[in-house]
């Protein structure tokens, strides 16, 4: 197989440093590798695969002969640099805000629309990765049936918002645990011990950006402009994995042996659902599955087109990182690059 | 006023501790006051209002004399004391679930259907946390227009679990920090840093019994066996302080306004709603407010009778203990001793 030459910009993050690990777990045909970071990390080494890596700032004439650039550091830093990327001739794969919605922007889950991945034209949208897992573990459900309504409650780790975000959950929770001041810096209040129904920035509607983001990019990218989300983000004290708490109205009732079997022989899902043996998704198994966790299905208790399911996924893998590097191996599969 | 001899059954608990502080900080008229608790407490003296009590273990003839009997000392036990002292002419006020559902028993949070109290045969039940808070916030809104459906998702604190879960967090916590080994006693997985759906049993539905006190005992507070409740209960690494995320469709759409208008002008409820400040509900804020916290307020972006809430209380204190003094407050005040 052809070796591919990759760019990664954001190298140092939280989803930089699990797009590497990804990139060796998965073999993927990496030639040059160009690691890219802010200033601070510049002249850094990266030990990756046995090779020594020097982190780079951006600089003129980074992106030339490289064939991917995986972006993740931000919608500033993409809304600059993707554009130039993707003039160099290269497919930016964005995990950024940044291009989401663009028409001319195809918004990718590989095994949900890799379909839409030949509209595109240099840049691809990695979506939000509370809307990753929703989409996945939902995807099954609507191939029995439209759904027509989405009532989601998130339960989300801090990883989310960054190593930073890590290290501010591990200082603070020592500082409660031991009596000493809480400091902040990253979350808008105290994280530890704590649940913060606030994501992102607030919009005049009442919901933060986080919640549109599920709204909006749900709908791209189950192509469905009618479906109706209703989303409550939450960021919970757990380091990482995603949980949500999802209520769902299809246009035909479901039975759960039906749901249960779509979700069983989808290969992207796991259904963790026995319940008399304390068996259910939980944050923290997401550490050893690259599937999207389901379980906790029910029908609600009124509505026969009604069910429940708590869906969990680790943020940084399949919300981010694993999603982003699927979606470059889906482009050699299909021959887009 | 007439001084009333009181027995707090549980006394050494998580509530119960909780139940002295607010009969203390509220004055109550409280003449004997008699302590029972396990015999692992028996003869541990508790010191309270500069009086040293005894704690003693439930002997026969101990509520002989006794006004009111504040039961928390679950299920099993209520059951079986509960019509005991009853019968010696003392009212209980039984913060179990053992008579929350019984047709001859009152459930009762006193701001939404103190008139009930009148119908009491010597016991009365108060509602599961969950529940409480839930109500509380809802019960203004309900006299705006009929709630015909709920989805709600929790995001419940460990102390709802008693004093053993909260100290289960705190050593779990410091394991997680210092790479120990995680022990585990109370929750049926770690529950530091990691989000539980399962709080108390499952049954055959697929719901918790958790779940389904939220469903049957709204029902019953709101005389309302129409009312469709979708819950999902969630147990989080928080210390105290219960939230919950809460879609409502009402019968008539209601404006944003005058539903902030009827919360603020509630009493019992406080409305903390200012997203543009970062102010909103926090379980951290439960420590100084013995009024349900409610924020986020906003309304769904497609059905105009759907409104989202944040609701966040003390479960400890609205949730159990003081709601159950509240109780006996209200008793004297309608003279139904």
């Amino acid at each position: 197989m052809r070796k591919l030459n990759l760019a990664i910009v954001g190298a140092t993050g939280a989803v930089g440093q699990e797009m590497l690990k990804i990139l060796a777990q998965r073999n993927f045909p990496v030639g040059k590798l160009h690691l890219i970071a802010s200033a601070k990390s510049s002249g850094r080494k990266i030990l990756w695969k046995k090779q020594e890596i020097v982190i780079e700032t951006y600089q003129e004439g980074c992106f030339d002969e490289i064939d991917i650039a995986l972006f993740s550091a931000g919608s500033l830093l993409s809304k600059k640099l993707a554009p130039i990327a993707a003039d160099c001739g290269c497919v930016v794969i964005d995990n950024s805000s940044a291009f989401r919605m663009k028409h001319d922007v195809p918004l990718i889950v590989p095994e949900v629309n890799a379909e839409k991945l030949a509209e595109h034209e240099g840049i691809i949208a990695n979506p939000n990765c509370s809307t990753i897992q929703l989409v996945a573990a939902l995807n099954p459900l609507r191939q029995l049936s439209r759904i027509e309504k989405i009532v989601v409650s998130t339960y989300q780790a801090v990883s989310g918002s960054g190593l930073d975000a890590i290290s501010e959950l591990e200082n603070q929770s020592r500082a409660v645990l031991s009596g000493a001041k809480v400091e902040r810096r990253v979350f808008p209040h105290q994280i530890a011990f704590n649940a913060i129904p606030h994501i992102d920035l607030f919009e005049t509607s009442g919901y933060t950006k986080e919640e549109m983001k599920m709204i909006h990019e749900t709908r791209k990218i189950f192509d469905d402009d009618q479906i109706e989300i209703n989303p409550t983000a939450v960021r919970i004290p757990v380091f990482n994995g995603h949980s949500e708490s999802v209520y769902i109205e299809t246009a035909q009732a479901l039975s759960l042996e039906e749901m249960r079997e779509a979700i069983r022989k989808t290969s992207y899902l796991k259904l963790v659902d026995e319940v008399e043996a304390d068996k259910y998704p939980l944050a923290l198994m997401t550490e050893f599955y690259d599937e999207v966790l389901v379980g906790r299905l029910r029908k609600d208790l009124h509505n026969p087109r009604a069910t429940n399911l708590w869906i969990v996924a680790n943020n940084l893998r399949k919300g981010a990182a694993l999603n982003a590097v699927q979606i470059a191996e889906k482009l050699i599969e299909l021959d887009l690059l």
